[in-house]
This record gives structure tokens, C-alpha cells and sequence, in this order.
């Protein structure tokens, strides 16, 4: 149930809560830009994020270059944004600090 | 001296030993496309990369969507490919067993 795609009105307010996220341009997804101190700090919570996206069985697209890390996140089975992207999106954010 | 970039007939030489790899367009870079059998595959191959490229001191630029993941190689010092982009390419291929 909870792949499903979040209404409109949960998806604003839970967006709010996630001030770094934003809607991506001509896809139903949201993403947010990281940026670490360097590549061992970048790969170090990707690795963290992979042990959870395998745990919830969803899974980020993500770009790294160095101490970047550009992450989208959608739900293919909902067709656009859902409650487990939600639940990652603040997992991400908790791990970086923000 | 790794780190300069390669003469364009070790570049090709090199590539010719390297198949899965390509010149990226309108980029002094080659890239290639790696598919695993799942995420985890795709993931601990990331790792695996990653304790390399800290070794190297050398960072590839990937893309991730579950199974898959894109390289692109190059060498910001040299301003193109350098022998570096050439031992990491191998190491990857190794890794993925092609």
C-alpha cells in the first residue's frame, strides 16, 4: 500500500519537510544534489543508503563524481513519487545531516 | 607521470584491448556500460570500485539505476585519458568478469 502515488496535497506538505528536495522537470520524481567533504564521505553514505534501499527494496538513481552525489527518486510500480520515496528522501537527509 | 595525457596511438591501442569501452562525444573520456544481475550485484561492484579509486587516488563519474551502472573515465590533471583511466578500466572489467 504504500506504493501507491502520494496525492497531491501529501506530496506538498511532505516536501516542506524536505527543503533541499524538488520536483524533477518532465518526470514524476524529486531530487536533491549532496555534496560531502570528499570521495570517501560521498561513497560512505552511498554505501549506507544502498544497505537500506536493498532492506526496503527501492532502490535510488544516483550520479557520484567525487564528492557528489546527485540522486533522483521515483517509484516505477506507483508511476511517480510514493511514500517509500518519501521515506528515503528523509533517510538520506538524516544521514547527511541536514 | 601516470597522469598525463595518453599519445593518441596508445590510446587507441589501449581501447582495442578494452571492447566494452567508447570515446565519450564531445568529451576528452571514454565510458562504458556496465549490467549486473540485480542491485546488489551492481552496488558491491560500486564498493569494490571505490576502495580501488581511494587507492588510486583516482574517481570514476557513475550513474546508477538499480542493475546498471554507467562509467565515465578521465583524468582532470591531464585534461583527457591518461594511463590511470586505462588501469581502472581494466580493473572494472575484470570485476565484472568481461
Amino acid at each position: 500500500m504504500t506504493t501507491h502515488k502520494l496525492p497531491d496535497a501529501e506530496r506538498v506538505s511532505a516536501l516542506h519537510g524536505l527543503p533541499g528536495w524538488q520536483n524533477v522537470k518532465d518526470r514524476d520524481a524529486i531530487s536533491r544534489n549532496f555534496k560531502f567533504q570528499d570521495f570517501n564521505t560521498a561513497f560512505g553514505f552511498m554505501a549506507r543508503v544502498a544497505l537500506k534501499a536493498e532492506q526496503m527494496n527501492h532502490h535510488p538513481e544516483w550520479f557520484n563524481v567525487y564528492n557528489r552525489v546527485e540522486v533522483v527518486l521515483t517509484t516505477h510500480d506507483a508511476k511517480g513519487v510514493s511514500a517509500l520515496d518519501i521515506e528515503m528522501a528523509r533517510f538520506m537527509d538524516e544521514l547527511a545531516g541536514q
